[in-house]
């Protein structure tokens, strides 16, 4: 909370108004409920922060630390007026990235004199460096999502003759079992829907011979996981081979690149420069990673365009992929922390090509 | 979408901007994902539709129909300046209303000179009146919560004994069981925790002599369901039968309020006005009712101030409670058909207060 103030006033925010999205949960612990009735923190820089919050949803929240005031209002009561008016005559004001836009219009309307920000101006520098609690969170997460691949490259999870929602449904269970307390996505890609890099599990019946891309992630202790493995269901064709050898040296390196002090775009280059040489250029179609924590996507992004060095403290994913539209594709994903000591990957798993179900494909 | 372009012209919106929300699946089939990439259907009143998706989800999406252009936009592309430039110079803009802040900061950025509304004010009387195949996937809905519910009330879910979150994972398998896709909820809440009506389901292990409210709700073919019963483990003391006559009273008056051309507010007026006679009214903390469809909460909402008529087709949840802080709760909620025919509940399981494991309580 000081380290929020510090910020707003080093930018001149006058209020942070923080609704749907992990700045509220990260600064007070409490989660806003996505539904119509308005929760929002207010916290002006030079005054107390109330938060805002439906009666009946009041009885979830805990005061205990003294954070802030609790405001509970009633069906009959109008929010947006009851959080104008606790933003008083404050012009320069910041609302939480998710808020949804009903309520930033209607404060837009109530506070017609007010310039507008998105609330990760202020926290998402603050948010990007994990402290030691969230790094032992996000590596006890990196290593159950672990255990989960462990299982899916060892040719624990069947494949062949189930259907991508079956295994995507198998996957879940398994992030479940091995201690996430949530689901966030369990894709499943199987042979020409394995070049659809956010492939959402269907009806497919996975068959022999094709490549699976299972990517996966669940929230344990309030942290992400996130990994990637790519399977194949019997013997890889040459070409494939060749295909997923670029993209494994493209990720090794890609890790390799990301030193405390190098801009984020430069790690997304270096991924693209292996697999650019490697003849697959135009067939890496996203960036290569992105921060991760409270949220599945945060900063910092390992895009072009980010020039932002990494900090130690900083964790995210390095996931390049390669995807040959309506025949295969492939994509490795690890999280990384940046560290003094150089780059360190939180999940373990072999980066090989899952080679599953021989028997099964051959007989 | 000739019912919506219609619409537009009345209103005089010149452009319609749908991102996250059922508004964008409701006219499309295709759901954004709720990521840090944009996805927004640009839909001006004079020209045709287009999708601005990020590349890495087009394949995801089917453009059959021709209702809409598809313009993938890649990682290095800013997909705001793209929305702005199929915006062109119209000015009276409605954007959907879950659409991220930063999204919304960032188009009124770009595009100085708009006016902005809430996609709902275009969409939403459309949506809340179903039509014959969204009635039908209501009833399947419904149908597929009834069974869960009628599991619980015949105390074939275990309680007593449980964590509060454990009969919540339950009840959510038992739901996927039944047919939904998706679980969206499971309130459990048990002893004290039933006085707190959206409480989160806890490591609170449910003992006997307890008032357990049970609210959940899944997705089944995109349509939601609802349902909340109230089980008591063990003889329930008479002042809780009285408080749950009067609740059940609350309930039954309020459904047959519901006929169409009633203000939705006298809905809620009839509930209150039984708990206020009963001598609980400082007790019923919320509104009697939402309506439901694509989302679980949508127009048309049974509250106070609410004073447009039901008109058939509309459906809606009828679900008042009364909640005695830190001692309990109870609340009945059914999913209610407005119709010409008079109001007509989706749910059939019975009203009666559920008494459970009296063998266990009593041992």
């Amino acid at each position: 909370m000081t380290r929020v103030r510090a910020r707003m006033e080093e930018l001149g925010v006058d209020a942070l108004l923080l609704s749907l999205g992990a700045d509220l949960p990260w600064l007070t612990g409490y989660q806003a409920m996505p539904l119509e009735r308005l929760t929002m923190l207010v916290l002006p820089v030079d005054h107390d922060a109330t938060l805002v919050v439906p009666a009946l949803e009041a009885p979830r929240v805990e005061e205990g630390d003294g954070l802030f005031v609790l405001r509970p209002w009633s069906e009959t009561e109008d929010p947006v007026a009851l959080v104008s008016r606790l933003v008083g005559g404050r012009r320069r004001l910041a609302v939480s990235d998710r808020t949804w836009a009903t309520f930033v219009l209607e404060l837009q309307a109530r506070l017609p004199g007010g310039t507008w920000s998105p609330s990760s101006l202020v926290t998402s520098p603050l948010r990007a460096v994990k402290d030691g609690a969230e790094v032992a969170a996000l590596r006890r997460a990196s290593a159950a999502a672990d255990r989960v691949a462990a299982q899916l490259v060892a040719g624990e999870v069947a494949l062949v003759g189930r259907t991508e929602a079956e295994v995507s449904a198998d996957l879940g269970r398994r992030l479940v079992a091995e201690g996430h307390q949530k689901v966030n996505f369990a894709i499943v890609g199987s042979g020409p829907n394995s070049a659809s890099p956010h492939h959402e599990p269907g009806r497919r019946r996975i068959g022999p011979a094709e490549a699976v891309v299972c990517d996966f992630g669940g929230t344990l202790d309030g942290y992400c996981s996130d990994i990637t493995r790519t399977a194949f269901t019997g013997e890889p064709p040459p070409q494939f081979r060749d295909l997923y050898g670029v993209l494994q040296a493209a990720q090794a390196a890609a890790v390799e690149a990301a030193q405390v002090g190098t801009p984020c775009e430069d790690v997304d280059g270096v991924a693209r420069r292996v697999i650019e040489q490697g003849g697959y250029g135009p067939h890496f179609i996203h960036r290569t990673g992105h921060g991760i924590g409270l949220e599945e996507h945060e900063d910092p992004y390992l895009v072009a365009g980010n020039c932002e060095p990494l900090c130690a403290g900083h964790a995210f994913s390095v996931e390049p992929g390669i995807y040959l539209s309506n025949r295969w594709g492939a994509r490795i994903e690890d999280i990384v922390l940046a560290g003094d000591e150089g780059p360190e990957p939180l999940n373990c798993v072999s980066h090989d090509l899952a080679i599953v179900e021989t028997a099964a494909s051959s007989s």
